[in-house]
């Protein structure tokens, strides 16, 4: 039994992360460090094995995989060694692939997009498959009015415009196939009322948004300790240097404003209260597939007293995001194959911008999920 | 009605903090930032009014209260204003603080303490009292057969040699008048056997021990993220500067091992294996009230891909101990009304070093808590 | 023999923080600490003395010298008991404060300054007389021919047209007074052609620009050390938190531009080379007048290794300007005295952006400024 | 015309990187970052070239160069492409490498040192030669009569006893064999006034002692600007954690205190007093030849407020030792060349603890070298 993954950017760093990592792990050369769903009791629970995963995606870019692992070699992201030993894995997943396709109308193109999943679970004899979005942040669309309404959104995705933002109509496309659909990025998915429609009518799945990596994994944590100590936060303020891909995107003004909403969204949902204080992204071409965050925090005390913290975080970005992106292909085609359909608001533990009304607290998030894994077993 | 709290250790910063700050709050000239127990939902669980304490103590020290909260207020531990406007409440609270007694066995100044406290309950007409360890940190006493036994026990405690050191002492007394007892140090206290036993046997309550405040308290929300993200922490290394009265105790080699030993535990506890590293206490006098902690934290995720962080802390010891002083007088008397005796494992939230095999992480430990008192009010 | 300071911004923070400094001086109720000329060899260069300064200025603000001096003590800037000790002098100060005159033409305005400038002067017997500018950060202005030429800039100025920005109207109006001009803050102050040749016409010396007390104080001696250690920096990335009225004005575009080039100016002058990385400023207005700075620098060694420093600093504004001010008003009335003209490269130990081709490594900066002093005293 | 570098522990990590940095250097291979003799105006005084020093040494363990080399690389200190294309080069280097003699009086031993260095001598036709110390850091050794005075000593050494540590028996056979001697590590080497005396006697110069590549170096510029801005450093606390043998060997009580006394002169030497605060050093097994040190300062300004800074500092030990190893063998050779004998003050630059009463800024201690190596010029 065989569980297809298809990656919508699947020469990006996270994606060759991921496919370089579930190669390793299904060869024995390498452990699950990172991987969630490898943690008691999630490891027990009857999700499609690491080893069964197949992967396959478009992406715009033409670097074989196997280049690009070695790029992440250089860069420190991946062991040489790896990158060696998996070079014919590496060349045969690559065989997976597309070019993004481009037609005339969105319907078209998404129609293409569609087909070449279909080719894939057909030439896989796939049970499952979820559709990854792990491409470049986009900048948010312009409010349409088919965004509302499927209805409307299949009429106009036959017109000449382009209604839906690349995110978007790939999670339309997924849907089309009848495939789970995960959205990794802040870009805005199935973030529209109706694709959430769609989905129900197609009856899968969806996840998002943001996968929380690094400086808001940690708000996660230390903003409910404030709030459980009844320390008032009266500032907090963050600076991220990034480079890469994902760096250079979001130093465009577009991306980094969906990116900075994003993050600071934990802070208002875990205090109750918005303290005073930005979060900044800046691009550092020199950071590589490397982020340094600083996050000053200042508060309040007992009779008024003023204390403050800080932290850094030097941490690897496609190191941090790949074991994820492998955790929410399990879950997800796990909930498919349950009969969920719809918004996972369960997998809030995974995502800088969850999706509903959820807990933004670590550790609610991960009771939630290990509640939501067993459900699953029940019900499968 | 009224709830005493005798603190042993009455004319420390943390007591002189805790007992301005009460004052303060019940004269509406401040607010209970800080105060747990003023947090939903157990504000609204039928705890002690923060303005129904009434507070008591010893201490070997004979500086009057107000010229310590002056002193407090000159370190920019409280505001000045505070203390100029409760001067009249501030030299009122003086008159009930006691030379700590000393008599020719520890019997006899077991017996003497007793009666201080009872002599203080009934001045009140106080329907319950919680006796709260605030004095100096005390290095580990040797072991001794008689503190495995209570019948052992009393029979040393009338020879002359000193058995028991004097937080195990105060407890002794405490257990003795038949008061909850608090142990906000990480002195010995009531864990010991033959103490624990006696508690049972005067049928009154206990919590300690070690009020977390800083580092730790950051550590018990930091390794269980580390934990639920499958992240291996490699190494956790950290340095804490602090002044005052309790840096220079914990400067002393043996009040240094007994503090340094229950920081480290809350690793162990939420990872499930002890990472390198050590901490480190440095007094430095010049810190004054003040402490600053640094942690260097390196783990490694995906692929054996290396990643750090780092925080610092820089907080006010007082400031940040003294509402938990209130809170913990406030929930040891309610166990006390409800019936609980003996260890109270449910108070681990508070505690470097929790009593019992408890969770370490906040997140449980405040869910245990929630749960703890919820059941208080089921029966009281 | 007494020595003038005209302070343009008399009321600010900056100002106000001065004053009280050296009232408290002269009083015998504070040291020196923070001021650079009562170190040897400059204490003994026979520079006028901290206790002979008379102040006055101009300000658009009407607070009172004694309400803003509490202000700062609730603040912590400078100690409450100081500022109730010296109350009769700050009201005397205060007298001498005037609101900042406006008339229909610029030139008009000057001499309304230059006026009000005279009559301090003249009430006060002062020998020689130097005018300070700590007013808030402006815009750069637009360019404009008049800049260029004194007699074009004359002209000019009796038109209905802005054509100076306030800073550079003071530096007109202290050079017809003929008084030493600082320009303590980035904006343009005297550093436009006309004004240049203007000075050295009306034979009176300037310094400048940007008071030089935080993060680009510690980048003036760590660039060089990379330098001397040929470590390649290949990253500087800096963040600055800053609340006040200097934080409120820096958050807007046309101000934090002039500010950050002025503060990144010091690497490529030191390290021959311009890293990547920006300095960002962020309005923090919790933060009041304290800053916190956050720099990360990576750079390269030996054989191509990576690795990196940062730092923190967490200052007071206030507290670190005023006694440059001080320094800095001793300094040009000295120069002044000594006969020196036109700007006075020799004090870039002092700031940001220094006038000339200077060295803007700070060990070159105080060697240059030890040879200036002792160079005036064999003058005077 | 060859110079030679005899490298005692020249199996070590700072030997095996500096070897393989000259070589590849040589070969065109890699650059000279971090070389400080590099830099102009040095790189234009005559001294020896890179690409003409030759090496060999002595060490205790039998770990060939080539494997050494590889773990380096294995570990990130040096490129592993590096060490591929150099390994027919390190294998020769690895032939002039001896084990350390030891025979039964330290006479003879000094004199099987000294023989082995006369041969390589020979062997390569070298007109000059310095005998280097980058073995493990010993423990300090008890004082002894015979220390004072080179007869006495010379009579020792033929007795029973190890009169002198290893570092220093290093430093008696280099002078013995008319080579120049340098002590990068904070051990004795030649700092007893018996070696000063021999190392004059015969005619050679010497250096030491510690190389200052990390927390030191950057305490020699911050300390010297809270200096030249009258700001009173109050405390200044130091963690250091390392691996490594070097960690290994300073987590031992003597080397520790070796080194922690060597860290902490500076700032005595450059503030006028010694501010509150220890430096620590920890050892941390997983850090390898990493090194992370944290320093947080608190200081005064002006009217006595109180204000902080902290820094981190992440390098690698070895690629920051290596290349100064390669300057400072450049710098005594020519030193000797033009007829200086005895200590090299003036290469303070390079040293935590450098000998003689000289400056221990930074500054002032690269200009120092600069006239150092230009008055070779004029002699030599």
């Amino acid at each position: 039994m065989s569980t297809g993954v298809w990656l919508m950017g699947a020469r990006g760093s996270v994606a060759v992360t991921a496919v370089t990592g579930a190669l390793a792990v299904r060869a024995g050369l390498a452990g699950t460090t990172g991987c969630v769903t490898e943690l008691p009791p999630l490891r027990d629970a009857g999700l499609p094995a690491l080893s069964e995963l197949v992967f396959g995606g478009h992406d715009i870019a033409p670097t074989p995989l196997v280049k690009k692992a070695e790029a992440l070699a250089d860069a420190g992201v991946v062991p040489a060694s790896l990158v060696r030993a998996l070079h014919d894995e590496l060349a045969d997943a690559d065989r997976e692939i597309r070019p993004l396709p481009s037609a005339r109308t969105q319907a078209e193109t998404a129609d293409l997009i569609a087909a070449d999943i279909e080719a894939f679970r057909e030439r896989h004899h796939l049970t499952r498959l979820v559709v990854v979005n792990v491409a470049t942040t986009e900048t948010a669309p312009p409010p349409h009015p088919a965004h509302a309404d499927p209805g409307m959104l299949e009429a106009a995705l036959g017109g000449d415009e382009a209604v839906l933002p690349p995110s978007s109509l790939a999670a339309y496309a997924a849907f089309l196939a009848g495939c789970a659909f995960v959205d990794f990025t802040p870009s805005t998915g199935a973030r529209l009322p109706a694709l959430d429609r769609l989905a129900a009518r197609h009856g899968v799945p969806y996840a998002g948004h943001d996968g929380k990596t690094g400086e808001t994994l940690i708000k996660s944590v230390l903003a409910p300790m404030f709030a459980v100590r009844n320390l008032r936060v009266r500032t907090w303020s963050g600076t991220n240097l990034l480079g890469g891909g994902d760096g250079a995107s979001l130093a465009e003004p577009g991306p980094n404003a969906a990116k900075t909403a994003s993050k600071q969204r934990v802070l208002a949902e875990t205090l109750g209260y918005v303290p005073q204080g930005d979060t900044r992204i800046d691009y550092l071409e020199d950071a590589g597939d490397f982020k340094t965050a600083w996050d000053l925090v200042t508060f309040e005390g007992f009779l008024g007293r003023q204390m403050r913290m800080d932290f850094t975080w030097h941490g690897c970005d496609s190191a941090l995001a790949a074991p994820l992106v492998l955790d929410l292909a399990r879950l997800a085609t796990a909930a498919q194959d349950a009969g969920r359909t719809g918004a996972l608001h369960e997998l809030a533990f995974f995502f800088k911008d969850p999706l509903g009304r959820v807990p933004h607290g670590l550790a609610d998030q991960w009771t939630m999920l290990c509640d939501f894994v067993a459900g699953l077993g029940e019900r499968g």
